[in-house]
């Protein structure tokens, strides 16, 4: 065993005992008269903050049982959380959410259901129920490590009891088969069962259709890349990068986004103008719990313009697409922010930022759509050491949001004074104006306080947020995360052009994971049942040993190009097989008897009201294709 | 710089300098007077045979410009190659593709005359370049190893001039900039652009719905599993898997295939019947030459059926599949061999061969489609002792193929004593009856000397291979490599189950990549162009200013679902515009200027025929309609 696996081995051994100390002093507390006060200590507090200081939101964050668990008991304390900056944000995050969960699952009843979360004592045995749940997941990963030093260890009962099966991450139910074999998928991946693909089958279809109403071509890549070719395009982020073993050649990766391949193949293949879109998987080995349920492998749907072309007109394409695509699947109301990363360096100037805070005050301004400004500004003051009365300048500009009356009184203001600030807003006013035209200015918003994360964007940068039913305290529309995201990359292909010869790009990045939620959640609302299957025909025989004729009619009606199916048993029993039927929503059936044969009919079924009518053998396709529209 | 590093750029500057060496003695032994002989010498011969040793044939071997020059210089010695075994064995299967090759690319002919490859001269001086690519590709390595080890050195020109700029595997153009990027793709993948996505596009298209006309439903695993998942099912392919790099979480790795996934799948989520298909990428590390362009990502469609169910029933339905997707995708001529895993066994019982040497003895018999009898029975006997008789009655057996009246005699004979053998023949005549029943079996032969390479299989075995259009010496059809495999796995979801609960398992695997080349080729030779957007109008004005006008319009058509374009100049050329549209084979154009937009009218134009009519604007989204056939 190496010794870096043995330290860690004593490490996790450490962590579980201290978890297992701190749960057995709270068990002893619940006991006692437990009180909300009494649950949320102090140190707790602190913990808590430090548990989520590293925590990210991008899109493919899901709200667990876990999350509405916890956030069910800080709502009652929610004033003593504003010093605690990472909880605030994970607070205020979830807050958001869980307004609008009626959209995302009935987590919330079922949890207070099965938790019984009404009494202040329940709330404090649910306390020792998070801490529970943690300890098994510590338990887990001791147990993993030591399989993985081959040190003898029982099968693991990793994960808390009255978990979905079929939950996201991994399989609960891990098990160990002699001794060794562990029965679940990587950490953060999750296998999709049919009725979850039929949903997203329907998304993409959709998504593509769109793609294709602008004529856009689509491309692929490979799933990893070089390392370098990924290296110093995500910022802090690089260390979610999943990296591949190293066995005596290159060094790889597997891709983070579509945006950082796809500059990469334009300049790899000397292409200046293309219009693409890429539907695939990236990879992100995010924030490593297992109980949050937040995936590493999960799907983004990519449209980019590559390409010198006039003004503004490629980038109010991908608006309109954002629009269209947001409008296609049922989400309710949405907002497609927009802004200008000259407008911010030009408000930065302006402000008194020096030229070389530009990027870290811009990262302080992007944390403005999860913590309040107050927040933001003790970043640039205490974190950063940015000039009080600068931070107040520039509080006053990010706090705008609106539309091109906005933009005219900037143009009149202080900030028209700086050169490249001008120059954001005239490429704003032509942006907002081809919206107007391309009729999806409604939904969009000029929002100063979007700043996005990534270091690549040179130009206009959106965001679309979806709007929760509710309304806040103020009668605001609550916003539910990102669920689109981009902007224009000037540079990001000449970084890699061995000449530099630059391309200009703009493009939009489609959050699907969490579009696919909500539809799946508005169809378990709507108790509409997915079909999984496009079986047409099913054929059915009445009586023993007809399996020959059978195979005879399902081959012509695949020749017909009907889709169809039989039972695979030689004797199926005719009740299975019209159950069979109705379970799968298959609506015909052509049953043959031994009469039907001798009499050269067929009977056609219609399964759903039980009708039979009988044709001849030799009109039976022509017949069936009558009745399913083939025609 | 590490010391292992150190070491590889020792041996590879080795290597190298080995190289020149040989071809400076080659370079003077070419200006003597050569002749075939002296080129083709024993330790040539020697040194091409271990070259091959690990070679494999898998579905994804693509040819290569340097297969076909060795190949037309080995031709005329290939008598001397039956002592070679590894030489020989890649001998014939290149010999095998290359007869057909005008179906895979005229590769051949533009060898022949960049070669000219006629005199016994030219032939030296193509071994002469030969060694010279050899001599790039082992340069190039060094250069990356020298790069990873900050070494400073000159952008490589590491591949062969000549070749193409898309070619499968690397970029043949790595450049070097600031001293450290190469810009390519990792080793073994390459990048799809439109022109190819489109017929991929196709090709799945058919496929997935061939699967749903047999009522099949798809489900998705990640793309990576924990690496113990994987281990122990695919034999010695096993050092082919692809490792991710261990950050201190769990031992990862790429998939292999989709087969094990799904058994992992079914035994996880205890789904005991399910008919499903899975359209996905595979990476297969294998052999790591660059020049040979063999794809270590590629993609595989399977087919599945899980469950307990009658005999052959879901066993012809795999066959049946297999014939009607390589029906629709019009390549040519191909068989579905068929074979039993017990007919073998019983054929190795029968034969006297000890137990425990069935799966070798079996390994031995899978290369009879590559290599000649005689070749597996010197393996048999000297590489693996079996007994000299024993092996001569293997032989008569496994070189017996045909159909209904071949089972019959063997039923007749000594196989028959067999138990299992008689079971696997029974089975086999079931299976022959449903696909006459399912119309199939025109395409279908049983063939005892199919074996199939991996572990897991225990009943039906299948394997497609296209018949090109040549004849061989004997008048019989040429093969060429297998594009479809697979077979009956009844024990492998209960390897995962920890219950070890078997769920008996069937399937087909479709080696999508070759059929891709295949019809890629065909719309070559038919000139057939390949739309990569299915833009149906493009809007055009024909002077400056109009770009609002323009905007509206193309707003108008998406919004009646109209696929439509327009330029991102604000004032672009007519001409220019009309070319865009023959260029991208887009049929009708609305063409608008000042006097149209005066007189509430706009200009429909057939791009192809150049005639316009006149509609009134009101009129223009329900004629464009008609003409598109939308309504």
């Amino acid at each position: 065993m190496s010794e870096d696996l043995q330290q860690k081995i004593k490490e996790q051994g450490d962590l579980v005992r201290k978890l297992k100390a701190e749960k057995a002093s709270k068990d002893q507390g619940s006991s006692s008269k437990a009180s909300y006060n009494e649950f949320i200590t102090t140190p707790e507090l602190e913990s808590l903050n430090l548990y989520f200081q590293d925590n990210s939101y991008i899109s493919s964050y899901i709200l667990t049982d876990l999350d509405m668990m916890l956030y069910g008991i800080l709502s009652a304390h929610s004033s003593k959380l504003t010093s605690y900056t990472n909880l605030s944000r994970w607070f205020h995050h979830i807050k958001a959410v869980a307004n609008s969960d009626k959209l995302i699952k009935p987590d919330l009843n079922r949890l207070r259901n099965s938790l019984n979360c009404s009494s202040p004592k329940s709330i404090s045995t649910s306390s020792i129920s998070y801490l529970n749940k943690q300890i098994d997941e510590e338990v887990a990963k001791l147990k993993a490590l030591k399989l993985e030093a081959g040190v003898d260890a029982k099968p693991a009962n990793a994960a808390p009891k009255g978990s979905p099966k079929k939950g996201g991450g991994n399989a609960p139910d891990s098990k160990s088969s002699g001794g060794k074999l562990i029965l679940k998928t990587a950490k953060g991946t999750r296998d999709y069962e049919p009725s979850q693909m039929a949903v997203r089958e329907k998304v993409f279809g959709k998504i593509t259709e769109i793609f294709k109403l602008h004529g856009a071509e689509t491309i692929e890549t490979p799933v990893f890349e070089l390392k370098e070719v990924l290296t110093g395009k995500y910022g802090e982020d690089s260390k979610l990068i999943y990296d591949l073993a190293d066995q005596g050649g290159e060094i790889l990766a597997l891709r983070y986004d579509l945006t950082v391949p796809f500059a990469r193949y334009c300049a790899m293949n000397k292409v200046d103008r293309i219009k693409r879109y890429h539907i695939a998987k990236v990879y992100r080995r995010d924030n490593p719990s297992i109980a949050r349920g937040r995936l590493r492998e999960f799907y983004q749907c990519d449209f980019d313009i590559a390409g010198a072309y006039d003004a503004m007109l490629p980038d109010a394409e991908c608006v309109k697409i954002v629009d269209q695509i947001l409008s296609s699947v049922d989400v309710g109301k949405f907002v497609i922010k927009v802004n200008h990363r000259m407008i911010l360096d030009g408000i930065f100037e302006v402000c008194g930022v020096p030229n070389s805070m530009f990027r870290t005050i811009c990262s302080a301004v992007d944390k403005l759509d999860k913590s309040p400004w107050e927040e933001v500004k003790r970043e640039m003051v205490s974190e950063k050491g940015l000039d009080e009365a600068a931070a107040d300048r520039i509080g006053e500009y990010v706090q705008k949001a609106g539309g091109l009356p906005l933009i005219d009184e900037l143009l009149q203001g202080d900030l028209a004074k700086s050169k490249i600030a001008k120059q954001g807003l005239e490429d704003m006013k032509l942006l907002l104006k081809y919206c107007e035209l391309y009729n999806c200015s409604e939904n969009v918003s000029f929002d100063l306080s979007l700043a996005r994360g990534l270091d690549y964007y040179t130009g206009v940068i959106y965001e679309a947020v979806l709007c929760g039913d509710s309304v806040d305290d103020k009668g605001e529309p609550i916003t539910v995360g990102s669920v689109a995201g981009g902007g224009r990359y000037d540079g990001l292909v000449g970084m890699f052009d061995p000449k530099h010869r630059s391309v200009p790009c703009v493009g939009v990045s489609i959050g699907i994971e969490r579009l696919f939620s909500i539809m799946e959640a508005n169809m378990t609302k709507n108790q509409s049942k997915v079909r999984t299957v496009e079986t047409q025909v099913y054929v059915v025989t009445a009586q023993k040993g007809l399996i020959e004729e059978r195979i005879k009619i399902v081959a012509e009606l695949w020749g017909a190009g009907i889709k169809c199916e039989h039972s695979y048993k030689l004797n199926p029993k005719m009740l299975k097989q019209l159950q069979d039927c109705e379970d799968t929503g298959v609506p015909l059936a052509v049953v043959i008897g031994e009469s039907e044969i001798a009499g050269g009919i067929v009977k056609i079924r219609n399964i759903e009201s039980r009708e039979e009518v009988e044709v001849k053998r030799a009109d039976m396709v022509q017949v069936l294709k009558e009745r399913l529209g083939l025609l």
